[in-house]
This record gives structure tokens, sequence and C-alpha cells, in this order.
């Protein structure tokens, strides 16, 4: 056996630069699963609309900056590219303010064990990013889930009398922004109402994963109340916009104190190549401009097409997803679209028969029409 | 700007496999780092012996299973490699009895999470790798610590009578086999003695971080103890044999029972290119078998030179690292390696004056052994 140092990052990378000469979207086969016996050829083939994932995946730049640091893949640690420093930068905080998630969701897996312990409750929409009720479930704390509204938007009022009316037991307060699975933001004014209603000491946890792909006037960020020393986590992450879900790459935005007490529970087990990545993701906004507006072009055009064939979706959405009224448990309907090749959403309870549909590729998109009309007829 | 999907498994390999055509091991540049503005460059340049890590980096197999996978950087979960499935049959395990973590860092996070809540104890030895008792206090739990004996060994009956005495108060035990900082084993007769020795209700966690550089035959794996149903769990990990660190990647093995309590508290974040990354590692038995031979040969080497020179060095080391007695506080000898341009380890309490040394390549243990004849004498 030759036992040769595998990694260069010269020669690595010109191998790259070739790679990635001339490579164009791939076509999506359009015959479904038929014949494949293997599981993951089988995979490859589906639209997968069911994870609101971003279906372009990772920019150029981004793949070169994970190749270029294949060499750290041995090494603990540092170096880290800077990443922590550069999100600081981007938001305008120090990097004392932000604390690195395996994902957003480690973010939110650390607020549970640092604000819930004891018992505590969370208060959140219902339905939200079911996670947060199954961190507490897992840690014996609980939850009091406020339904949103008959209009699908989440019901802020409604949370500052459950925060205010259960105020000894409440430890944290869930906001999902844009909400998963509705699609629709809390305007501005209500985050301004829920951050100045509650007592001070009831610590906020502003889920922004779906940040970027916001077009609404109503809407805007909450890092500015992290700025202000306000008790707030903003999470954010690398998995949506940048492509980057199965590189795990989160990160909360909190004050200082916050983020010192948060730290103690968090695993701080980041692979060092979303590292790398996320600082050329920063970067990349050309990538993200084009990824907002083609899922942005796509989703107004499939809920334009079957808004027109008489559904309801659940308007308006300022994500990368939908939700469409298909007028039966959407289940089973899970099943008939696999068969036709495009994975779509779970149900999500009490919408039962609502179906949320991810935006995927054109050629992805095209092949969910075509199976829904395959599916349901026209109402109109 | 042109939006093309820029991974296509087929060019990139062909990329790859060209990359990895002739690369040698790189060259350690010998002068140290006067000159070098740029920290990464810097830390490129130093000869690393402080974190234990695997200087020869993942295999060539290992690599272009990351690469290939690429493509599922911006997909949740699925696919997997079947890493799970892979990880049970090398055990003759079932796979329920695997719990996967990003490092088995995050595996002995889950177990303090999941055994040392309502403030218990977990007893281990003392020294061994601190991060069981950083994650106790942050937690809220507390920790026996029971001295090693004077030959640097765990002290088993010691670890059995702070069980038995603080029965109530205990919710785990944990082993580091072998030990780290040390480099002993536990033998396997003391394994046993302390399984049927404790309470059967206890669990007892058995990292074994360094099992793959062990060559002593009174050691032996304790996985045969999940196979028979017993309280315990045993921590592996692909950071140091497969050089994967930094890509985050370790298990738990434990019986069904225990696994379903631990996954409650695990984040369920692994990256996706390292779950592909370990199918291939542990296929490449022959990368596995040169890393040790190397390690073990310039481990003994070097030991064997400072041993000669009159410095006691622990022993017997069954790691790729080793501890030896310079006679003075490390700390500061610590910066005196790193302007000779190597990074060594820290100060272990109560061994403040025991120099942990990781094994290098061969160029990086000359220039260790080239720093330590520069700042000690021999001593006959």
């Amino acid at each position: 056996m030759s036992f040769e140092y595998p990694v260069s990052r010269r020669t690595f990378m010109g191998g790259l630069a070739a790679a990635l000469g001339g490579i164009r979207l791939p076509s999506i086969e359009p015959e479904p699963l038929q014949g494949s016996r293997d599981p993951q050829q089988a995979y490859d083939k589906l639209a997968k609309l069911g994870s609101n994932e971003n279906p372009y995946g990772p920019s150029r730049t981004v793949l070169k900056a994970m190749q270029d640091v294949f060499k750290y893949a041995n090494r603990y640690g540092y170096p880290d590219g800077g990443i922590v420093e550069a999100l600081a930068e981007h938001h305008g905080v120090a990097p004392e303010n932000i604390l690195l998630g395996a994902g957003s969701s480690e973010i939110l897996k650390v607020c549970n064990d640092t604000f819930l312990r004891s018992h505590k409750f969370i208060v959140a929409p219902d339905p939200t990013y079911e996670s947060v009720f199954r961190f507490a479930t897992n840690t014996k704390a609980d939850a009091i889930k406020v339904p949103i509204l008959e209009d699908y938007r989440t019901d802020i009022p409604g949370i500052i009398r459950a925060v205010k009316n259960n105020y000894r037991d409440v430890g944290l307060v869930y906001i999902c922004n844009p909400n998963n699975p509705t699609g629709l933001v809390v305007p501005k004014q209500e985050i301004k109402l829920l951050m100045d209603s509650i007592p001070d000491d009831v610590p906020v946890l502003i889920d922004e994963a779906y940040h970027h792909y916001v077009n609404n006037p109503d809407y805007a960020e909450s890092i500015p109340y992290v700025r202000e020393g306000r008790n707030v986590i903003v999470a954010r992450t690398f998995s949506k916009i940048s492509g980057l879900a199965g590189m795990r790459l989160g990160y909360g935005v909190a004050p200082v104190e916050l983020i010192r007490r948060m730290t103690l529970m968090a695993n701080g087990s980041i692979n060092v190549l979303v590292k790398y990545a996320g600082v050329a993701a920063l970067k990349d906004v050309a990538h993200d401009a084009e990824v907002r507006k083609r899922t942005l072009a796509l989703r107004d055009r499939t809920i334009a097409e079957l808004q027109s064939m008489g559904y309801e979706v659940m308007m308006p959405t300022d994500a990368n997803f939908f939700m469409v009224d298909v007028g039966e448990e959407v289940t089973s309907i899970g099943w008939q679209f696999r068969e036709r090749g495009v994975i779509v959403g779970r149900k999500f309870p009490p919408y039962d028969e609502f179906l949320r549909v991810s935006i995927g590729t054109e050629q992805e998109m095209d092949r969910f029409m075509a199976a829904f009309k395959d599916l349901f007829p026209p109402l109109k």
C-alpha cells in the first residue's frame, strides 16, 4: 500500500477548478422510480419538495472554500476560517454575541436546555417548527401552544396573554418568523408589541431560518433587539438560502449574558468544512440573490396556478414553501405524489388537509404541478 | 452571473481522481513562524502535537467518499450512506444499539444530560478527558474524581468504592480506556471487576477514543458487554485513527433501552459528508493499519530517546500520545516549544510537570526532539 498524504491544496484545487469548468443544471429524470433497486439512486431521481431545502445547493465559491480545507479534516477546532468574526461583522454585533450551532436546530436545543430547566414552559404558536416542542418534551419541560389565527397569522396578543398568565412558569417564548409551516411573517409591529409587553426577564427566541426569502414591508429582522441588549435570541441558519442543510451550520445572535449561559449547554462540535463554507457564503450575495429570485418566481407561479384551479393557499407566504388545501388528509396524498416522483411535506396538525410544498427547481415544480393535476381536479 | 448547478458527480470525481494522482506527503517547513502574518499560514507550518490528532488525515477512499456526496450538502438527514447499519454490522450489534454523535464528545455530553440530571454525580478517574467534568459542572451535576494511582493506572477499586459509598447520588461512571492524558489502559480484568462490582443500575460510560492504537494483551474492547445487555455505553470516534477530528463523527454503542433514553438528549445534527466518510473509513482497514504502524513506531522511538536522556515517561502508553516528566511546570514550556514550531499539550493537573506529546509525522517528531534537546539537557 502506498501511503501518501491525500490532500494537497494546490493540486486539489486544480482538480476542482477543472471539475467546475462546464457544469450545467442537472436534468431531473422525468420518469419516476420504477426499476431502481438502489435506494440512493431512487432518492436522487425524486423531486424533493418535503423539507424546505434549497434545491440548487451551495455556490461554487462555497464548494471551493470547503475543498480548500479538506486538509483540516483531521484537526480539532482550529483553524475555523474566522466564521464567528465574519458573522459578527455581518450583523453589526460583537463576536461575543454569536454562538455557533450544528444547524440552527442546535441553537433551539441549547435554548431549550438553558431556559427550560426545572420543568419550565415554552410558549409558542401552533403549528410551528415542531422541534421546539419535541426538545421540551424530551427534557421534561412543558409547552403552551397558542393556536394561530383563522387567517393563519401568529396570534401575538394570545402569546402575550399566555406569558402573562403563566409568568412564573414560562422559561422561553418561541417565534418562527416567517413561521413554518404557514410561511406567514410576524409583522415587525407585532414583534415590537411582544417585546414591549412581556416581562423583561422572559427570553424570546426568534427563529429566522427563512429570513432570506422574505419580501414583505411589514417584516423586519430582530437582530436590532440584540444590539439594544433586549432579552432576545435570534437564530439563523446556512441551511436554507446557502444550500448547506446537510453540512449543519447555524448560529444564535444574542446579548453576551445569554450567549454565556447558552454556551454551557452547547456541544461546540461544528464541522470544519462548513465553518469555511459559512464565511464564503456570507460573501456570495449574488448566489443568495439568484436563489431567492428563482425560488420566489417559481413559488408565485405555482401558487397562482393552484389558485386558478380553485385551491386555497395560506397567504401571503414569505418562505421557500407554501401550504395548499387539498381537501383531504395529506398523509395518503403524500404516497400518491411519491409514486409520481415527488416528495411533499408531511401532515401538520391541525391543518391535516393542507399540503406543504417546498420550492424546488423549475423542472421539479413542473413535475409537482403535473402530479397535482393528475391527482386533483380543477375546482373552478 | 451564470447560475450553474455546481456539483456533478461524474465530473467532480474525475477532477478528484486527477487531483489525487500523484500527491506525496507534504514536507513540513523546517523553519518556524517568523515573518508569517497570516495566522492560518502560521498554523499550517506548526508541528501540531497538542491535541492527539492523526497527522495523516483521512485516507483517499474517505476523501473520495466525501467528494461524492457534495451533492447532498443541501439535504437534511437522508441519504446517510447507511452509516448506522454499517457500524452495527462492524460491531456485531443491532442498528438500534447505535447512536451517532457530532464526535464522541457529543456522546459524552448526551450521557451527561441523560444520566446526570437532578444534580447527580459522575464518578471518574482524575486526570481523565476533562470534558466530562466540564459537562457536569455546566449542567449543575457534580463529580467524584478518583485520583489515578502512583504508577498512573486508573484506580478501579477506588472507583468501585466511590460508587458504592455514594450509590444514591451516582448517575454515571466514566472510564477512558486507554485513559487520556496518561495513555494507560484499564486491563480487561479490571473492567470486568468494575462491571461486576457496582450496582447494576449504575450506567458505565467507557470511552474508547484511542482503541485503535492499543497493542496490549491486557486490554479488551467493551462492546461485548453491550451484547450482553449490561448497563454500559461504549463511545467510539472517527476523529483519531480515521483522521476525521474536524469532520465530527462519533457514536455510542449501548443496549437499546439506554440508546432510547440518550436519543432524547441528542441533537441529531450530523454532517452528511462525514456519514459517508465513516462508511468508507470502516472499510479502509489498510489505512488504519498503516496509521497505527507509523504512529506506534514513532511513539516508541521518541519515548526510547527521551528515556535514554533520563526522562521519565508514563508507561506503558497505548495511545497516540505520551506524557513525559520535564521537571518544571509545562505551561511556559509550551510557549518555548511554540517558538520552535511545535505545539505540545497543555497542563494536566496534578501532573503539572508532565508534558503530553501527541505523535505526529516523522518530520514533526524530529522537530519535537530537536526542540526538546534544545530546551532540556540529558539527565544521564
